[in-house]
């Protein structure tokens, strides 16, 4: 029975390499849940075979602007000359239907999130120490020195913020970490400042005072 | 992996006939943790079978007041002539190694905890309605009515109580709540202000600044 019956956003983030979206596939293979996860707006074309609302929601440049002047993302972010934005409308709808929703994203994405969100549960997936990262990092094999580096360099500077996060989940083995994280939701449901509305009712506290 | 590495202070605890102690055994049947029980002490004579150290620490009068002067209890209270309490060295050595001491006390000893150790978890464990507690309680069989119609006054004097504690967890059925709180303790280890210290150590955060 959960006291909390409205969803929860949750927001997977951490260094480039960490391997944020293997362990939200495996949060996602994980029984007893309900979760969502939500669909990005891009003003970049559609790639072959790529479904709108699906892989994303493909907008033109000028939608994306309107949406943006009326704080209609969570966060959002230009890469090489396209926007790409999380809509916060779908968000909400998901959590008011009850279904816990996940982004997974970039550690400024999570940071711009945490301002309008600050009900969201926040956790850094972090490597189990730097090197494990870098061999990641260099183990794709599809990327030049140079990218390799740049990322690095980045994931150098995203490790201090960490603390900005509620919790630190360590990527030492997927499913363990994909664990944790249902752990984390199960948790947050039963927080007080979440459930006391619900068992207040529920134990009729305060109705005869 | 688990960057804390201190053990946590579970405090179950809840209104009379909440089931209580069933949770806490269904807990320490599950997998994947490494639980202690606090063993309390007393001034209570044991009963045939019970073992010193094991059901209870047994000690006199003297000793019990010695250890009230030197603050060394977590919580204790009087019943009935007697006294019992939370010795709190004993906590303290299981905590340092790592292992998650659990107690499993009435809601008045629970506040007394909350102002020894702050950085304990405190978990109520509430009944899905009042109807189903006041069932439970009057199922046992084995008391008078008044002594129910006493245990019900005082469930109603701590319903209203919950707000204090971290986590509200419904015993609708054990292993649900056992399971629930499992995730609790899993969560709170992740809990960056809990693992912030260790996950800085690994990064070197702040070593080349």
């Amino acid at each position: 029975m959960k006291l909390n019956e409205r969803g929860l956003l949750v927001v997977l983030s951490g260094p480039s390499g960490v391997g944020k979206g293997t362990v939200r596939k495996a949060l996602f293979d994980l029984e007893g849940h309900d979760l969502v996860y939500s669909t990005s707006m891009t003003t970049r074309p559609p790639r072959a075979g790529e479904v709108d609302g699906e892989d994303y929601y493909f907008v033109t440049k000028t939608e994306f602007e309107e949406r943006i002047k009326n704080d209609a993302f969570l966060e959002w972010a230009e890469f090489v000359g396209n926007y790409y934005g999380t809509p916060r409308d779908k968000v909400e709808e998901h959590l008011k239907a009850g279904k816990e929703v996940v982004l997974e994203i970039e550690v400024q994405g999570a940071l711009q999130v945490r301002e309008k969100a600050p009900d969201g549960v926040f956790v850094f997936i972090a490597p189990p120490n730097k090197e494990a990262l870098y061999r990641r990092l260099l183990r794709r094999g599809t990327e030049s020195a140079e990218t390799i580096q740049k990322r690095m360099d980045k994931a150098e500077r995203e490790f201090p913020l960490a603390h900005k996060y509620d919790y630190i989940v360590v990527n030492d083995e997927v499913t363990n970490a994909a664990d944790r994280v249902l752990a984390i939701i199960r948790a947050e449901h039963a927080k007080t400042e979440r459930s006391i509305h619900k068992y207040n009712e529920l134990m009729e506290v305060g109705k005869n005072e």
